[in-house]
Order: structure tokens, then sequence, then C-alpha cells
């Protein structure tokens, strides 16, 4: 399996790129390729052993700032990293690409270089909402703020096809996330979504409440990115909060290690998408990371997109995009 | 105060709203007139002894059933005890009235007998979005699916008359919750609303995410009532989640009295919004209750009915729209 990883990109880069990328190549057996400034990753390789681990480094002379435009990237900086990163998974050089940087920066590049899958305006992010639903992935986290009914179909259909691959269930169940149960219920989107869902093959339940996701109520629960967004965000605050207020509550209560896990298994279980995840739509494995990602996460990243890739998500999305092309 | 109870709005109508409506009489030196078949509330008022009690009955011989068209109880059924109740108020013979019927039967019948305030489209239901932002509320919480900018501006001038007025805080901070904190961030609906907001005299702070809501980060929440109202149920889910995990995590860890004590006041924390609440927008004072309200709640509702009464919400409200009017 071999892997692309943008060394520049994130907060901590190279230096907690490279550690955490270091860790994968020798636990998982993946092949690497560090793409970045070759100084710079070279510096920050010396200070490891890696002589018996599959590891190259391929030179890209260009950095992409903070806030600099993802378009303006694309047209002025070649020769940056997460472009040359992502070229080699076009190339067939790499089975995936995984970076901490923009995630502006890197849908763009992903949409420029692997091109979108069929029918698709605009990647999509999903994956686990919250750990009291181990069941269920949510469609879309984050890059389609303003969706028209098709775009839900099509993250339904993604879906579908990762709940498959991913959680083994072979008929995933499919909602609409609505501010009611019954049918007719939700903002104009989802109304127009509604009988394009209840036509495609998809097993589609209808339309859930926000009460219902900790419940694990469906597979794949469907919403445009900016409500998915909002919602993923405040399950990590309240989470938090929770947290926050159980240890003044157990203070001196119980045996504080024993506090420490009931704390940590809380935080976990309220921050199942921080670590970032695949992009889907486009024609290629790319994993985004959290841009304050630390080695654990970059090591996290990278066995994500090894997980992809080996799963062949991409061809049980194109089947699935296939199917639902003359539906609804 | 003189408050109107709709007995037949609800699932446990009119024995529990009775018996809610009863203890407010009894405690809080309420006025109360109980609207709905005489028969009934008077067999369920022979089961208290309230001779003492300021309570009257005004009989309504007509009952909207569950999932009737709210317009077609407005046309045809002008006798129903919800429109009966409503009617007190405008007529001033009742301060506010309070319901536990459908939800959209309520504002149906507020905007048509109450009437909307000058520039709202619609009424709109907001409140404590959390028990972890005691200062934070959040609107709309769901009358209002689909938002113009300028809903939102409402919003946001109503939630700051009720932050002046129920948490005493002068000039209360308003934001747009969106996908990033960042100006520039979020849907097509919040970037066109956040120049009205910034030019506005509101005390506006930006966007805010989902993870600052926990927090407090702004004392009035200002969203789309179909984001509001997943986000809304999603803390129920969660909280209930959470309480539910740390039962078992808790088990024989700590005394049973206290682990109920903690598990209760999760339980509170993350159902703020459950016991309902005023509808805001409308030229009166109403109250909406939850569907399945027992007397306790209903006890609750008729209490937040004399609050908003008593706190002169309305007329704040009237002045921060006249403010707006011309801004943005």
């Amino acid at each position: 399996m071999k892997i692309a990883v943008d060394a520049m990109g994130g907060d901590y880069a190279p230096q907690e790129i490279v550690k955490g990328a270091i860790e994968t190549a020798r636990e998982d057996g993946i092949e690497l390729t560090l793409v970045g400034s070759e100084d710079a990753i070279q510096r920050e390789l010396k200070k490891y052993d890696i002589s018996a681990l599959p590891i190259r480094v391929v030179d890209a002379g260009e950095v992409i700032q903070e806030g600099e435009s993802p378009v303006a990237v694309l047209h002025h900086k070649q020769d940056a990293s997460l472009l040359v990163a992502m070229r080699l998974v076009k190339e067939e050089k790499a089975d995936a690409v995984v970076s901490m940087g923009s995630t502006g920066a890197v849908l763009v590049a992903a949409i420029e270089i692997l091109g979108k899958l069929e029918g698709i305006r605009r990647p999509s992010a999903g994956g686990f909402i919250c750990g009291f639903a181990p069941n269920t992935l949510l469609f879309d986290m984050g890059p389609n703020a303003d969706c028209k009914p098709r775009d839900l179909l099509n993250f339904a259909a993604i879906g579908s096809a990762v709940a498959r691959k991913l959680l083994h269930i072979n008929n995933p169940t499919v909602a609409l996330l609505s501010n009611g149960g019954e049918e007719g219920k939700g903002n104009l989107l989802v109304k127009k979504a509604y009988p394009l869902f209840k036509e495609s093959h998809l097993n589609f339940i209808g339309n859930i409440e926000g009460y219902d996701i900790p419940f694990g109520r469906a597979n794949v629960v469907v919403c445009d990115g900016f409500t998915g967004n909002i919602l993923l965000k405040f399950c990590e605050g309240l989470g938090e909060a929770v947290v926050e207020r159980l240890r003044a509550a157990l203070d001196k209560q119980v045996p504080e290690e024993r506090l420490e896990t009931i704390a940590d298994n809380l935080f976990a279980l309220t921050h199942t998408a921080e670590q970032g995840g695949p992009i889907f739509g486009v024609d290629g494995v790319a994993v985004i990371g959290h841009g304050h990602s630390k080695a654990p996460q970059v090591t996290n990243a990278i066995g994500m997109a090894k997980m992809a890739a080996e799963l062949n998500l991409l061809e049980e999305i194109k089947l699935e995009l296939a199917k639902i092309k003359n539906e609804g």
C-alpha cells in the first residue's frame, strides 16, 4: 500500500507530520512518500532510525500559506507539496494521499487533479457523528454548505457504499435529518429531497430528528454540510461541557483513575469526527486531517487512507452512484 | 395576572392540564380561565378542593383533533378551545394564553387572532438551548424552517429583547451560528445575513460555531429554525445517551442516590427546551407547551406565561423591532 503524505500541510508541519508518518511505516507496512521541502523533511527524518523503513521523499518547492486562496494556489503554485502529492495518486504512483492542510485547498486540489465522479457537484465529507452510534455515518459534514436535493441523494448513495464496506452492513438504512419524523416535515431542501429518496433503490426509512442520532436510528444520516458541521461541532462542545461538569460532580467521589477513564471515554465518544477523514466524490482516495493534528492524529489519518484504499471504497461508491444515476 | 388555558390541548387533556393549572392557581395567585368542554373540565375540577381558588371555566364546544389542518380549524371550528382562549387575550380578558395543543395550530391561531408584529413573516420560538449556557438563548427553535436574512435579523432583535428582560443583560451579545467563526463562512443565508447584522445597532460579535454554544460564547445565537430544531433535539438525545452510559459506568461505584442526582442534573442540563415556551413576533403573550406535558410541565408553562407577561417582554420586543426596522 503506497501512501503519499503532504508533509508541509498543517499547523505542526513538517515535524509532527513526519513523526506521525514514520509511526505508520513502522507498524503497518505502508510504503510512504513524504512530499515537501526535501531539506526540511530530511532534517526531521534524521531524528529517527528509519533505515529499515519504506520511506521516500519527493521534493516540492512551494508551500501553501494559511489563508491563501485555494484557486490561486492551483494556478500559481504548481509545485506546492499538496499538489505534488495529489498528482502521485492521479499518476497511480500512490494509492492514497493524506494532507493536514487547509480543507479548501485539499478539496480544490482533489477536484482539479483527481476529478469529480459523475453527477457530483462538490466532494463531500462524512463519517461517525458520535461514538454512541457506532453504526451511524453522517453526510455531509462540511464541504457542502448549500445543497440541492440531488446532492443529498448523492450523499446517501456514497454513505450507503461506505456503510456497506466499512460497517459491513449489507443494506444500510438511510434517513434524512429533519425537524420532524413525519413525511412532509423539513425545510424546502428536505421536502424536495424526500420523494427522490423514496423513489430510489436506497433503503430509505424516512425522516429522523436530531434526537434519534445518538440512538443510531439510521446507518446513513443525510443533511446539508452546514447543518452537519454545526451538529458535529456542537457534539464536541457539549461533550467537553459534560466532562467538565462530571469532573466537578465526581471529584473525590470515585478514584481519580476511574474518573479519568470515564472522562476520556466520554470525550472520545463525542469527538469521533475530529481526526478528519476521506473526502468522497472524487476519483481517488484523499484524506484530510485536522489542521492542528499532532503525530498520533497524523498516524490515524494515514491509517484511514490505508483502510479506504484497502476496502476499495471508491469502487463501491462508483457502483452506488451509477445505480442512482437514473433514479429519483 | 389573568391567564387563559386551553384545557383541551395536549395528549393528556383535560386531566393533566386541569391538574397542572390548579397548582399554579394555588401557588402563584394567578387568575385562571380554563377553556374547553365545560362538562369535562368540571369533572376534573371536582377531584380537587378549589373552593378558594380564582378559577373560572369558559365553555368551548369544539376540540382540535390530532393531525387536523390548522387552517381548516381556523375556518371551520371557531368554537375550538384554543381559539376561544386566544380571543380572551385579544379582547384583553386575559394577559396570556397557554396551550399544549398542536404547535401548528397555536401558531396559526396566534397569527390570525393576535396578529403579527410589524416586519415579522412568521412567529418564532426561542429559549435556552442547554443548561451549560444559562446566559445563551437560541432563536429560532423550529417554526421558521426556511428563512430569509431579514428573518434572522428579526430573531436577533427579539432575542436581544428577551435576553435583556429575562437575563438582565443590558447589551446582549448576538452571534450567527455558522460552520466557521470567520466572516465569510456560512451557507448563503448566513453570508447574506452577516452584513445586515454588522450594520445593525445589535451587539453583533460575528459567527460562532456549534462548539461554542455550550460555552455561552454569545447571549443570543441566531439560526434558521430547521438547524435550531435539529440542534436542540440532538442535545436532548445526546444527553440521554450520556446519562445511560454514565449509569453503566458508575453503577456500584458511587452511592445510588448520588448517581441519581448526577443523572437528573445532566438530563435537566440537556433538556432545557423541552417544556416549550412563548412564541415571539405576535401581538400578545402565547405559550406553547409540549404535547405530552403532564401536570408539572403544565404548571411550568403557565409560570412561563406569567413571567413573560410580568416582564413586559412584548413591549421590549416591539421597541427592539422598531429600532431595526430601518437598519440592515
